[in-house]
C-alpha cells in the first residue's frame, strides 16, 4: 500500500425532506447567490423547496449553467459576485452546477492571476475559495463529496480539470426523491460514470490494497444490482438512494486511499466531449475498452480479480477471466443503453488524430505507468471504431 | 434506507515514516500536552519520533494512562492543563490514550457542570473541546477517526462512553511500522475488536443497504484474509498496513450511514470490563455469539448474508446459512487466539446477575429493536456461559 492522506470534511445530508434543512447549513450573515441550470429544478419541485428554506436570507440567482459547464458562463457569474458582494453560493443540480460553483468559488478568490490558470495550473495555484453549499440532483459525478471539477472554454474547445482542497463543499445536500425525475437516459449516464470513476481507481496494478480493492468492488456490485431498478423510473426510493449513494462513494477519495489510480479514459474521454459533444458517461463508455485492451498485459491481474468478483467469472486462468471481464463490462454498459464505439457518434478513423495531436501539442503522458502519450492515445481510439 | 448525516472531518496521515509530519501538523503558537500510555512508545522508537518532530515547540508530558483510561486519570490531566495553559493535546498510544485525550480535551472546557456528567449524559452536554492530535500506535478501537470515547472510573466499577463532534481529532497519523513491535495478543484484540464494531453495523435487519452491507463484508473478509500474515508478527509491512486501515474503516462512521445499528454486544461488554477487567475485546468475543443466539429470529436474514458472502456458505435455507454464520466466526475467534465463553475467564452462573442488574438499576435498553432489557441481558449471558 502507498501513503497516503484523507481528509473529507463535506457534511452530507442525505435522505427524504432533507432541502429543508438549507435554512440551518446556510450562514445567515451574507448575501447568498443560487445558481443553477436550465430550469429543470423549477418543474420537479426542488426550486420551490430551495426558495421556501432560503425565506429570510437576502439571495440572487444566477441560471443557465450548462452541461460541461462553460468558463466563459462561470465568469459572468464571478462578475455578478463582485458587483453584488456575495458572500456564500449554492449550487443545485447536477454534477455540471456543482463543478461551475467550485471554479466561481475559486475564480472568484482569484486576484492577480487569470482564472483560465486556474485549470491550465489543474489548481495548484488555488489557495482560497468562497464558501458554498449543494443541493445534488443528479447522481453521477460523486462532485458533491469531493474538491475536483471541470471547466469548458468554447473559444478554444477545451475541457480541462482543476482539484482544491478550497473547493469542498461545506455541504451537500442528497434527496433521493429529487431523482425521480430524471430523463432515462441521464440515469444510465449516471450509472456508467460512478462505475468508470471505480475502476479508473481499481483496475490498474497489484500493490496490496485488499480492503480499498473490496470497496471499489462493492460499489461495482451495488451498481450492477441496482441498475435495472434505477432504470424503471418508477420511484422506487431505495434503488435510487442505493444508486445515489454508489455515485457519491464512487468518487470521495476512500477507494483510492493508498491505491493507484489510473484516469486515462477520463483524459481521453474529456477530448470526445471538447470536439464532439458526446455527454461525459457516453465519452468514457467508448474509450474504457479500448484503454482496457490496449494496456491488457499491464492489467490482467487486476481485471481478473474484477471479473472474479464482479461478474462471477470462473475460468482456469487470469488471463480469460480479465478477457470476458472486459466483455462482461461492454454488455453491462449495452445492457444500461449506453453505447460503446466511436461510430455510434459518427466518428471515423479520420477524427482520431485531432485527439492525438492535442495530447501531443500538450505533451500529457497518462496511464498509471506513465506509458499513454499520443501514440498510445490513437492507438487506443482505433480500438474503440 | 434512513436518512443520515455524515461529517468526518479528520484529516488522515497513513503510511511509512509520517510521525516527523507532526512538525507541520501541530500549531506553532500553543503549548502542547504530550500524552501517553505505560512507556511502550519509549521502547519501540516512536516516542523518539514524536519528540524529535516536536523540536522547538513547547511541551509537556502527561504519562500513565492506562488500559481502560480511567476517569480519576484523565482529570489529574486536566488539572494540569489548566496550571499550565495548554492549548493542544497529542495523544500518542492506541485507542485508550486516544479515548482518554478526547475526554481530557472536554473535560478542559467544561466550566460549570461535572466532568463525569459528560458520560453520564453520553456527550449530549458536549459543545467544545480543547484540539487534538493523534499518533495511532495500536490498530484496534477505530478512535482515531470517530467522536467516540469510553471512560472507566474505579470508584463506581463503571464504563460508560460518550460522543461529540468536537473531539474529532484535527489529525492523525497512522505509521503501520508501529505497529511491529505490538505483542501477539493485542494483535488477536485488535482484529476481533475491528470484526465486532463491523457486525455490530451490520448484522441487524434489512431496509435496503446494500452498498454499505458490502462495506461492511470489505472489511469483515479483509479482517479475515489478513488475520495469519497479521499475527505472525514478522514485519510484514503491507498485511500491518492494510490490517490498520481496516479498523479504522470498521468504525468511522462510513458503513452506518443509513443503516440500523445494534450495540448490545459492546454495552453487555462493557460491564464484563468493568467487573471483571476483561480487554475491550476479549468481552466482545464472549458476548456476540450470545447475542446472535438469543436474536436469531430478528436477525437471520442479515447473518445469513453474512454467512454467504463472508464464510462461503451455500446451503439451502437462511436458517441453515445464520447457524453456520455463528459458528463460523466463533470459529475464526478461536483461530487468532481469542476465547469466547465467561467460563475461559472463571465468569460463572451466579456472577450474571451482577451485570444484568446494573442493566435494571440504569433502566438500560438496548438492541436493534429496543428488546434488550435486564431480563434478556440475563439470558444472553446464560448462552455465554
Amino acid at each position: 500500500m502507498n501513503n497516503f492522506n484523507f481528509c473529507n470534511p463535506v457534511n452530507i445530508v442525505f435522505g427524504k425532506n432533507t432541502i429543508s434543512q438549507l435554512a440551518n447549513l446556510i450562514p445567515s450573515d451574507t448575501k447568498v447567490m443560487l445558481c443553477y441550470g436550465g430550469g429543470s429544478i423549477r418543474k420537479n419541485g426542488v426550486y420551490d423547496q430551495v426558495i421556501s428554506a432560503l425565506s429570510g436570507k437576502e439571495h440572487i440567482e444566477f441560471s443557465g449553467i450548462e452541461p460541461n459547464p462553460l468558463f466563459e458562463t462561470c465568469m459572468q457569474a464571478v462578475d455578478i459576485i463582485k458587483e453584488e458582494n456575495i458572500g456564500f453560493l449554492l449550487g443545485v443540480g447536477g454534477g455540471s452546477v456543482i463543478d461551475a460553483v467550485k471554479f466561481i468559488a475559486a475564480a472568484s478568490k482569484c486576484e492577480g492571476s487569470a482564472p483560465w490558470e486556474i485549470l491550465v495550473n489543474h489548481g495548484t495555484n488555488v489557495s482560497e475559495a468562497m464558501p458554498f453549499g449543494c443541493v445534488l440532483t443528479m447522481p453521477a459525478t460523486g462532485t458533491e463529496m469531493n474538491a475536483n471539477s471541470v471547466i469548458s472554454r468554447k473559444s478554444s474547445d477545451e475541457k480541462l480539470a482543476f482539484a482544491s482542497s478550497a473547493v469542498y463543499p461545506t455541504f451537500s445536500i442528497l434527496d433521493p426523491e429529487t431523482t425521480y425525475s430524471i430523463p432515462k437516459n441521464q440515469l444510465r449516464n449516471g450509472i456508467v460514470d460512478a462505475f468508470v470513476h471505480v475502476v479508473e481507481q481499481y483496475i490498474t496494478y497489484d500493490i496490496e490494497t485488499p480492503l480499498q480493492d473490496r470497496q471499489a468492488e462493492a460499489i461495482l456490485n451495488t451498481l450492477v444490482e441496482l441498475a435495472d431498478r434505477v432504470l424503471a423510473q418508477n420511484k422506487d426510493y431505495n434503488a435510487l438512494a442505493g444508486y445515489m449513494w454508489c455515485t457519491t462513494q464512487a468518487l470521495n477519495g476512500t477507494i483510492a486511499c493508498g491505491a493507484v489510480g489510473d484516469w486515462s479514459t477520463h483524459m481521453i474521454g474529456h477530448e470526445l466531449t471538447a470536439f464532439w459533444g458526446l455527454a461525459h458517461a457516453e465519452s468514457l463508455a467508448v474509450v474504457l475498452p479500448g484503454v482496457w485492451k490496449h494496456q491488457f498485459e499491464n492489467k490482467k491481474e487486476k481485471l481478473a480479480k474484477f471479473g472474479e468478483r464482479v461478474w462471477n467469472l470462473n475460468h482456469d486462468t487470469n488471463d480469460e477471466n480479465a478477457v470476458l471481464a472486459i466483455e462482461r463490462t461492454v454488455e453491462f454498459f449495452h445492457s444500461v443503453g449506453m453505447p460503446t464505439s466511436l461510430a455510434d457518434y459518427n466518428i471515423c478513423k479520420d477524427d482520431i488524430a485531432k485527439v492525438s495531436d492535442r495530447f501531443k501539442q500538450r505533451n500529457t503522458i497518462v496511464g498509471e505507468h506513465q506509458n499513454i502519450g499520443h501514440k498510445e492515445v490513437g492507438e487506443i481510439l482505433t480500438l474503440c471504431l
